[in-house]
């Protein structure tokens, strides 16, 4: 135990995901030898987070004002939503520069372990917007695992009553993997979903 | 790239040490979800430690007042002096509970690639300390690397021109780990320092 104000910290940083008590206490070192504009510098960006963000009314990413800058951007094609389970996803495909949709944020998974179930995520709002606008496509793009699968065909099945067609991301070989290193499960699903070559 | 505030707090979280761009980004979605007042509590908990937080004029450990709690103490024998490299060395030697002494804190260790010479170390003000007061014993407690044994040597050479006796932390096996784990260098010195059992 330290005295007063550093083991506080110890103790505050310990609680963040990831930091356990030996990250705590080699951060806060840094932080007692760190200039202190730059220490300043890092609480005033933990304030602003929590005034400034919210999540966008449209879709559910992170935005500094009403709507995310992708719902606000006009170029953007309103035919297409792609729905992922978290804010960090959206980034995610973004990077990849290949989709010019927009996109609904579900808050998480279907996880009756965990107590999760459609009505602790956003599928209401995203069904409301199906039904207001001209949505030709659903993209599902939750995770590639067993909420994330049971989640889009709970997904699938309600765009279907709603006569939305709807898809689901490709699974297969990662580029620029190794066939060698790949799992079974990707494998038979780089088999089942193979492609006649032109 | 996220918007405002976001990128600026995840800038902010990479640059502390041992926080690579994934930890910074999933702990900025953990304030962003996070109680306001629970990221109050850390932002504040920053500041305080600039704000409150120095090194004992005495011995160079972590203070919030003038000395540190040690060096206040008077039930601490002050004949002998322990030197450690760094002040969460004073904490991890305090939990030993079996030293009552007190300490005087490096600030590093002697590492000529790195620039760091004896006059960039508290070794000026340790010396002070050793000639107004009835010091009986300096135990050099810096790291068992290289440059933690360049440091105790340079020390012991120096204390012995004050005609100080001079300790060292005993090198061997650590206690509960097993023979076969034990690295050659470790062994070695757990030979060397063997003693007679009675």
């Amino acid at each position: 135990m330290y005295e007063g104000a550093v083991q506080t910290l110890i103790d505050e940083l310990g609680s963040l995901p990831g930091i356990g008590p030996k990250s705590a206490q080699r951060i806060a070192f840094h932080v007692l030898s760190a200039e202190k504009e730059d220490v300043l510098r890092l609480s005033r960006a933990l304030e602003e987070v929590k005034d400034k963000v919210r999540f966008c009314d449209i879709c559910g990413n992170i935005a500094e004002s009403e709507h995310c800058y992708i719902c606000e951007d006009a170029r953007r094609d309103a035919t297409i939503i792609c729905v992922v389970e978290e804010a960090k996803d959206v980034e995610v495909i973004e990077r990849t520069g290949s989709y010019r949709g927009l996109y609904h944020v579900l808050g998480g998974a279907i996880d009756p372990m965990r107590g999760v179930g459609p009505d602790q995520l956003r599928i209401r709002q995203l069904l409301a917007r199906l039904g207001a606008n001209g949505v030709k496509e659903v993209i599902i793009a939750t995770d590639p695992n067993i909420e994330g699968e049971a989640t889009a065909t709970y997904l699938a099945r309600m765009l279907d009553t709603m006569q939305v067609p709807a898809s689901r991301l490709a699974l297969g070989l990662p580029v620029g993997g190794d066939l060698e290193y790949a799992d079974e499960v990707t494998l038979g699903r780089a088999f089942e979903g193979r492609r006649l070559i032109d």
